[in-house]
Formats: structure tokens, sequence, C-alpha cells
């Protein structure tokens, strides 16, 4: 039995108990949409977390790497969707985890990955389940709704013989939101944009039976999802600095920080020197242009109580440079003395998590358990 | 054997003749300035590395955590300097190491450290040898030459029986130079200060046999380093894009580069997507404020030929978005069809090799072969 005292540091923690309250609150929305529900797992790539999202309800998974699907294949999880436009070099491994027993779905938004799958699936006899990536609200892959080549990539895959699954999209644009009504603006940009493409695909006689929509914010904003079938989103099951300053949780329900040790002090300056530099926290300043900049992440007491105000203000390899908003703090010494315990709630649970082999989960009783996580491609 | 073109991608090249020509470098630099050269492994955390770093003339090595103590120990290595602020907590796993064998280095900044090194040493009967922390350029940690608890902590460690072995000091404020004026100032201002502590603690009859400096930026600038004994540095073995706004490396020196394939564009914003995100380059956008953005890395060739004005202009977790400064390349879909393999050139080397679990070294005949590095606390 090992508690939080007794960690090493910097340690990821998470606290179980906000973790399974954030996949209740989502899993709970879903059902009363009426939505089958694929968590996104590139988040934690932790099979213990993975599992009680299953168990809350999840029907499948999103995978980032193929690398995770065959890990989370390997533990049983069968329904899998690779999120990411698939390209000639990686159907070997595709078609690998298909004929193992896998059911992959593969994505992609245009004509000359379309062929390829196409002359792979058939020179390998394999009729893959290919999705097709619209583009909804302009951030990054996808074809646009109303685009010609939507009917063009989905009638390479159909006359090929490969199965149409459906349309999927994200708006990853919702991140850029900071208020009410602008979530529910993109959320109805997001669910209408795949809806239209849907509904073009199938007035053409071609297939589309599923509608897969999601992001964390959008998940937890959109009112209907009329026509859509299923919702992907990842973030949710930790949140973060930048879900805060979108407005969908609240450091309350951040469930991932990165417990650390002071190690020194610049007075004069204001200063704490921490043994959590961007090696366990990342390099990532996601609020940096939000409404509320935490640094490189909020400062809270070892249980965890934010401390207002106090944030990680630099971050080198190794160490973070803890400070407070405006005046320096002249009583640093006497507040933080060498050898406090500390947590900090990163800016993007994603990319903290990933500078870590492993998690240390929290549980209720106070005791801790070692969660792994894997890396890699 | 295997060479780059069966590599699946993302995957972290090291071009082996580039970095050995560092190594080469830097070890020439160091013998011609007469000072011991004790490498930050930090960069690569690869063992393979370190060990052509040794062969060149490296004296010892410097490490940020104390699980790079005990790999590079266990693969050989005794002389080694960590270099991150000692803490109680961390000072049983210091203790095994030096009763293994190791000839583990500490550092402190400050009399209540030391007085736990002193009073957990006494309580188990060993002689840590402690190096004192000196701040030369206000940018993190150490203790100002001319401030009075510099006396004072040696005075603790000292009267308790520890070694004391030197001061040393990390001028991590170079990073923000662009000119070689702004370096040698730097340069200058790193050295006296060292050389300076160093004067007080021998003129109140303390001993202080090592005097360390070092960044990768002043090691490869300063004109002379009287009165120093050793240069630490980390970086220069690979260089990156930062290295290269600073002014002390070419791109065609950079070493690393993350291996990557066109998966998708929009042709009229003139983007492709490569499957290189923000996991495979890091979230650093250590040349945001500097004089050339690069964004999240230089686009090159796959055979390693810079794409002038090509950049990752933005990154997901998984997908990276390439495009032209300025107006949008229209031809984007013609110049990168999907599958082309590209290098990327990081902006911190650092950083980018801690998302990946091993480095494919390039070898001068063209075949690659896998270094493992290590991550975690």
């Amino acid at each position: 039995m090992t508690t939080i005292q007794q960690l090493g540091t910097p340690t990821a923690l998470i606290d179980t108990q906000r973790m399974q309250r954030n996949i209740q609150r989502m899993q709970a929305r879903m059902t009363a949409l009426g939505m089958s529900f694929r968590p996104h797992v590139k988040t934690t790539k932790s099979l213990p977390v993975v599992q009680e999202q299953i168990a809350a309800g999840a029907q499948g998974i999103t995978v980032s790497t193929l690398k995770e699907a065959e890990q989370f294949f390997e533990a049983g999880v069968t329904d899998i969707l690779y999120a990411v436009g698939m390209v000639p070099s990686k159907l070997p491994q595709a078609l690998g985890l298909r004929q193992r027993g896998c059911d992959l779905k593969i994505v992609t938004d245009n004509a000359a990955a379309a062929r390829e799958i196409c002359n792979f699936g058939s020179a390998h006899g394999e009729v893959f389940e290919v999705w097709i990536e619209i583009d909804t609200d302009g951030h990054r892959s996808g074809i646009k709704p109303e685009d010609d080549s939507l009917l063009e990539v989905a009638r390479v895959l159909q006359d090929a013989g490969m199965q149409m699954g459906g349309v999927m999209t994200h708006a990853g644009s919702s991140y850029d939101c900071d208020n009410h009504a602008a979530l529910l603006a993109i959320s109805e940009l997001e669910r209408a944009g795949a809806v239209r493409a849907a509904q073009r695909l199938r007035e053409a006689d071609l297939p589309c039976p599923v509608v897969s929509i999601g992001s964390t914010p959008t998940a937890l904003t959109a009112e209907h999802l009329e026509g859509v079938t299923e919702v992907r989103a990842g973030v949710y099951v930790f949140f973060d600095l930048v879900m805060h300053n979108v407005g969908v949780c609240t450091t309350d329900d951040i469930a991932l920080s990165v417990l650390t040790t002071v190690i020194g002090h610049q007075t004069e300056k204001g200063w704490a020197i921490v043994d959590a530099g961007w090696m366990a926290m990342s390099r990532d300043r996601g609020t940096q242009k939000q409404k509320h900049d935490f640094g490189f992440g909020q400062v809270c007491t070892e249980d965890g109580k934010v401390l207002e105000g106090y944030t990680l203000s630099g971050a080198n390899q190794e160490h973070g440079i803890l400070s407070h908003a405006g005046e320096p703090d002249r009583s640093i010494v006497e507040r933080f003395p060498i050898g406090t315990r500390l947590r900090i709630l990163p800016n993007h649970a994603c990319a903290t998590g990933a500078q870590h082999p492993e998690y240390q989960a929290v549980l209720p009783d106070g005791n801790t358990e070692t969660w792994p996580r894997f890396y890699g491609w």
C-alpha cells in the first residue's frame, strides 16, 4: 500500500473519483441524447482508464495510432476506429489487425488514398471498412460536406467493393471557444455538416450507416444531435486548464495533476523552484492565448486544493519556476519551504500524460496504484 | 539491414555523420581551451550517443534526473554530476548510487537543503561530494556570486565534513541571444561569475577544486575560460532550430529530424497534412519569439535537403499542418502527393527526442540502427 506522501516526484497523479465523475457525466449525456459513445483513448493510452470507460457504457474506442489499436486489441477491445487518414505504408499493419479479428475501421478524405486502400484490399482479399472524414470547421483534415470529392471518394470505395462505414468529423476549433453561445454554434456546425455529408451520400445511393462527430467541448454542449449516430471525445476523462478556459469544466473536475517538490527559491523574485519542468508538464502552453493564462500549470497543495494566483510561470527540462501573478511573493520561502510537495494542474492532459511512463491512480481510500501507459508508434 | 525508405513514420532519425561532426567540433574546442568536458546527457538519454561523446574525450557526464544516473552508471559510466538541486526525498537514491560505487556529485544552492544533505550523510556515514550552484545570469536557480549565503552554504557543508566539490553554473539565458556580441557578453558573465564565486570561497579558506560552467551557446562562443576547470553542454550533439537562431549552428548541422508521411491536403489553403503532429515533434515552440519562427519545424526532403519556406505551421496530436510562408502554395498536392516522405527539423532536440522511445541512427552506409532511449523518473 502506497500513499501520495510516499511517491517520488515528479509523478503523474490521477484522482480516480474525479475521473469516474467525468466518465459518468459524459456517458449519461450520451445516453440521454441517444448516442453511441466511442471515447478517444489517445488522451490516456492506459488500459485501466479505458476499461472504466467501457464499463460505463462506451461502445468501441477511437485511436490516433495503429500502436494504440494493437495494444487495446490485445487487451480485448475489438471495435476500433483509427481516426487518422490512412496512407499506403500503414495498410499492411491495418490488414494484420483485421486478419487477427480486430474490427478496425479506417479513414480517408481523398481519392488518391481511397484508391490505394481499394487496390491493397483487393490484392489481399480484404474488404476494409472505410469511413470518410468530413471537414465541418476548417481546422484540419476532411472533405467539406458540399465538395464534389465526397461522392468521388465514396464511389471509388463502393466500386471496389470496400465497406462504406459512414462519415466522421471532429470540430477541433471548438477548443478556441470561451462562451456557451460560441460552443453551441460550433456544435451545430459539426452536427449539421456531418449530417449533410451523410445526406448527400444517401441521395446518391451510397450507403452511410454511421454519422460520427465529436470533441469534448461539442459533446458536452450540443442540445440535440439529430441525424448523428455516435459521438467521440477524449480529454473529458481527465479535463485540463484549456477545457476550464473553454468553459466545459471547473478546476475541481481536473483529474490529472503532477506531484512535485520544492527544490529551491529566488527570494527577491518571489520564485520557488520545483522539480516539475517541461519534461513532467510537457511544453504545452495551450492557455497562453486563452482568457486565463496558467503558464505551465496551476499550483495546488499536495492534497489538491487550488492555490489561487500561483502558477508555473516558467519551465526548463527538469526545473519549474513557481510564482504568484502580479507582485512577487516576498514570503515565498516561508510559504513553500524546501521539500514542500505540491500538485500542478496541466494545461493539456493529453500532452502532460504523454511525458510519463505511468500514472499513479489515487484510489478513494487514499492508496495509489500504478496504471501503465504506453507511447511511441 | 534497414534503410530510411523502409522505416515506418513518424520516426526520430539521427544523422550520425552530423552528430559525429558536432561531437568533434565541441571536443576540439574544449581541448584547445584546456577544459575538461562533461556533456549533459538529458538531450539524448541514449547510451550509443553518450559512448561516442566519451570516446571523443568527454570526462564524466551531467544528468538531469537520478534515473539517468542509474541508467548510465549501470552502463559503466561512474563520474556523474546530478545538476538539479538536491532535496531530502531524493537522498536515499543518491546514497544508493554512491554505495554501489558511483562517483555521484550532487548540487545545492541553499542552506536548508545543505543541512539536510549533511544530516542524512552523517546519519548514514556517507561523505557526499557537493557542488554549489551559482546564478550568473538570473535565469533560474543558484546563489549570486556576491551573496552572503554562498559562504554560509559552504560552511554548513564543510563543518559537517562533506566534500566540497566546487561551484557550477549554467547561463541558460544564452538561449535568448541572437548575435555574436551578445553571446560573447553572456559567456563572459558566466565565466566571471563562476570564477568570482570560487575566489570568494578560496579567500574564506573553503575548498573549491572545480569551477564548472556551460551551455551550448556559451561553450561555443567563449574566447577564453580563465579560472574555469570544466564545461558542460548538451544540445550541441544534435543542435536544433533554436540553436540555429541563436547563431551557433546552421541547419546543415542539425543531426535530429522526424521522418513523416503526407496523409492528406487542403488544397485551397495550400496545406499538406502529415503524420508528425506534436506527439512526434513535441509542443516546443522555442523559435516563436526568435528572429525566424519555424512553427513546429523546418520541412526537408526525405534525404534531408531543406525546403526553404515550408514549415509545420500547426500541429495536433498526430497531425501536422505543412504550409509555405506567405501565399498558399496552390500546387501543394502535386508537390507533396499522398505518401510523400519528408524530414522535419525540430525546434528543440531535447523536447523532440523525449517524445520517442528510440532513435533510428542513419549510418554512413545508409543503413539504420535502433538506438534506444529511456524516459521517466
